[in-house]
Parts: structure tokens; sequence; C-alpha cells
């Protein structure tokens, strides 16, 4: 490879957009004018110029993909991959596309707001540990829900919400992901696990919001404009 | 009572405001133009103009309560009562208030985006049932820590949110609110089913966000304006 950075960054984006209620896909939903891929991709290359970008996209999509950032003139060097059924064998297909050692981070393409210091603080745990992932507190009342219909508080305390980037040294990862496909894995960290290797929690930050309703894009919106 | 409604709210709103950075408690910041609490009022005299309201406030906050209320020309009719040590202490000095039976609700000062027809849903399972609260799915990743920094994965699909209006029949409320004070007790319906009744769970609304940091202020004001 000839990037002079070994910063890796795999961005998966399998959104149908059905959640969203309309037929865009929510990665491509305009956001302060522009695709909310394409922040996101932007959110990295603030943090490091020189990171490799990799977008991993359902194969239909690829064409609306390169027709946008002609249109927008997005001029920032990035691979497109066609992702796979689920996102574990999206990301599977990513990580066939990356031939380098170093670290690897894996990004919800719908996740424009994440800030520099996270990546970099998830960078730096999981250089030290082999992996890292963001994590909130859960601020909300629990409950768990059982199958009958009755349901119990739970500790709230005791749980959190995970984000992205999840990153791994690539070595870590790519072990993980020889692993059979299990509905189970919903997220990196969960498949890395599953392969025998324990997962180091960094503080994240509470704007990192995931798109994946009308109201987020409302929210993210505003905390865009604000910055 | 004179009341011709058989509803009575108690809105808890016991904040000191440090999570929102500033001196203020969240209950009285302004949101389009006027203080949090207001608008939490008048989403519930909008599904019952005939709703019995009683605000739980801290005791150092009553006045300024009463200035914004002239300040604003805030003419909807609703008690005022000194809150307590913690969020217990004060819905069981809320509940002191209420001489009435019938149904009771428990809201959060700082949830005014709460939509009539949920309330109306809870109230109808709570007449049904004894007790309801409003829930939404967890949409994120959500891991469980131990006190040694270990981490796993949690099952998403069997937790929910709970948000407020948690309505309960009046005699179901004050039989649980005589229990001893435990710190687990972390919203109404852990306190009513430590007394060993079941809660019913009724589909909330995702736009029900509980007002907690200067993000959700400004979403608030979103989804106000939206309207």
């Amino acid at each position: 490879m000839s990037s002079t950075s070994k910063h890796t960054i795999l961005i998966v984006a399998g959104g149908r957009g059905t959640r969203m209620g309309g037929p865009q896909p929510k990665q491509f939903l305009e956001l302060a004018g522009r695709p909310v891929l394409m922040h996101t991709l932007e959110a990295f290359d603030r943090w490091d110029a020189s990171a490799r970008l990799i977008v991993v996209l359902p194969e239909d999509q690829i064409d609306t993909w390169k027709r946008l950032c002609e249109a927008h003139a997005f001029g920032r060097i990035h691979r497109v991959v066609a992702g796979g059924e689920t996102r574990f064998h999206s990301v599977q297909n990513g990580l066939g596309a990356v031939a380098s050692n170093g670290l690897i981070a894996v990004h919800d393409g719908v996740r424009p707001l994440v800030a520099p210091s996270i990546i970099a603080a998830c960078f730096a745990a999981a250089a030290d540990g082999g992996a890292a992932v963001p994590v909130v507190p859960v601020v909300e009342s629990v409950r768990e829900v059982d199958a009958d219909g009755g349901s119990r508080p739970v500790d709230r305390t005791r749980l959190c919400v995970v984000q992205t980037p999840q990153v791994f040294r690539a070595d870590v990862l790519r072990a993980a992901y020889c692993l059979p496909y299990d509905p189970r894995f919903t997220d990196d960290a969960s498949v890395v696990e599953a392969s025998g290797v324990a997962v180091r929690l960094v503080p994240g930050n509470r704007e990192n919001i995931k798109l994946t309703t009308p109201m987020d894009l409302l929210l993210a919106e505003q905390l865009m404009r604000r910055e």
C-alpha cells in the first residue's frame, strides 16, 4: 500500500431507509446540503487526512453514490466495496479490500457527528489492547421484557450504549471475521469477543448519534449548525 | 374535590440543572420562549382541560416558578407542592395532596413533548390493569459492564426504555408509596412492582424525550417548531 497512514476506516452503510419512511437510503439523505455519508467521511478526514477510507455500500447503491460524489464535487479519495447480506457480511467484504496491518476502524455510515477526539481515543486504546469501542451511559430507565409480556426494571448503571468507531488491530479483526455468521453478532465488538479477545470501553460523545429516524436527522442538522 | 375530571397528574420537577451545565434548573430553561415546565403542563391540558395538575418542585424553587408564571401570564390552574430528598419522596409529597380516587399519572416535568394519544393510551391501560407505563424500543447496541471493567453484549430486543406518564389506580399508587424507600426505585413502576402489582407496557412515542442535556433542548426546540 502506498498510503502514508496506518489507519484504515471501514465505513459501513447498508441502510435501505425504511425506518426513515422514504425510499432514499438514510446514508444518502441530505444533511446541511449534502448526503450524510459525505459528512461521515469528512469526519475521519478531519482527524487524519491520510487515513484510508473504504466505503461499504449495497451493490445497487454504488452507482448512485458515485453520481452523488460527482454532483457534490466530493474530492476525498476513498474506495467503494459492495456490501453483503448482513452487516457482518458487509464488514467481511470490506476487510477483503484491506491488505495492510495496523489498526482498522469499523464505523456506521450514518454517524456523521463523531468527534475527532473520540476517534483518536479509540485508536489509542486499540493500539494498546487490540480492541476498543466508544460507549456512553444509559440515561433513561430501562426494563427487560419476557417472552410472556412480563417485565422487570434493569439497573441502568450497569448498562452502556455502544457506538462506533469500533477499532481493532487488523489481525484481531481478521481472525474474528473468520468465524461463522451468528445472528447474535450485533456489532464488531461482539464478533471480536466471540473470537476470545476482550474489548476495551472508551468514553464516547453523546452527539455521535446514529441517524435512523427523521427525528435524528433533525437533531443532526441542529448540532452541525451549532458547530 | 370539585373538579369534574377524574384524572390527576403529578408533574415532578426536581432538577437542579447540573447536567445542563448552568445554574438554572432544567425545568425552568426556555423552550420556544417559555419555561419547559409550562409546556409540560400544557401537554396535559391539551389532553384533558379539566385534569387536576399538581406540580412538585424543590421548596426553594417555588417562588421562582410563581414569578415565572406571572411573567409569562401562565393561566393554567395547578397546585404546587414542595418536593422531598429524592424523586420517591417528591412523589410521596405530591400524593399527599391528592384526596381523590380515580387514576393518577406521574410525569417528568422535563418531558414537554408527550403526545395526547400516549397519555390517553396509558390512562386506558391503567384503568384496565391498575398500572401502565409507556415504553419505546432500544435502537442502539447495549453492553453490560461488570464492576471489574469487563463487559458483554446484551440482547437489546429484550430491553425497552421507560418514559412517563406512568399511570396508576390511586389505591395501587398509594399502597406502593407506603413502602420504605429503596435506592433501587428508579421510577414509579419499580415502586409499584415492589408492592406486588404488575405493570403494563404501552407503546410510547420516541419524541417524548426527557430534557437532560443541552442537546435534548436543541432537539426539543426543533420538534416543537415542526409541530
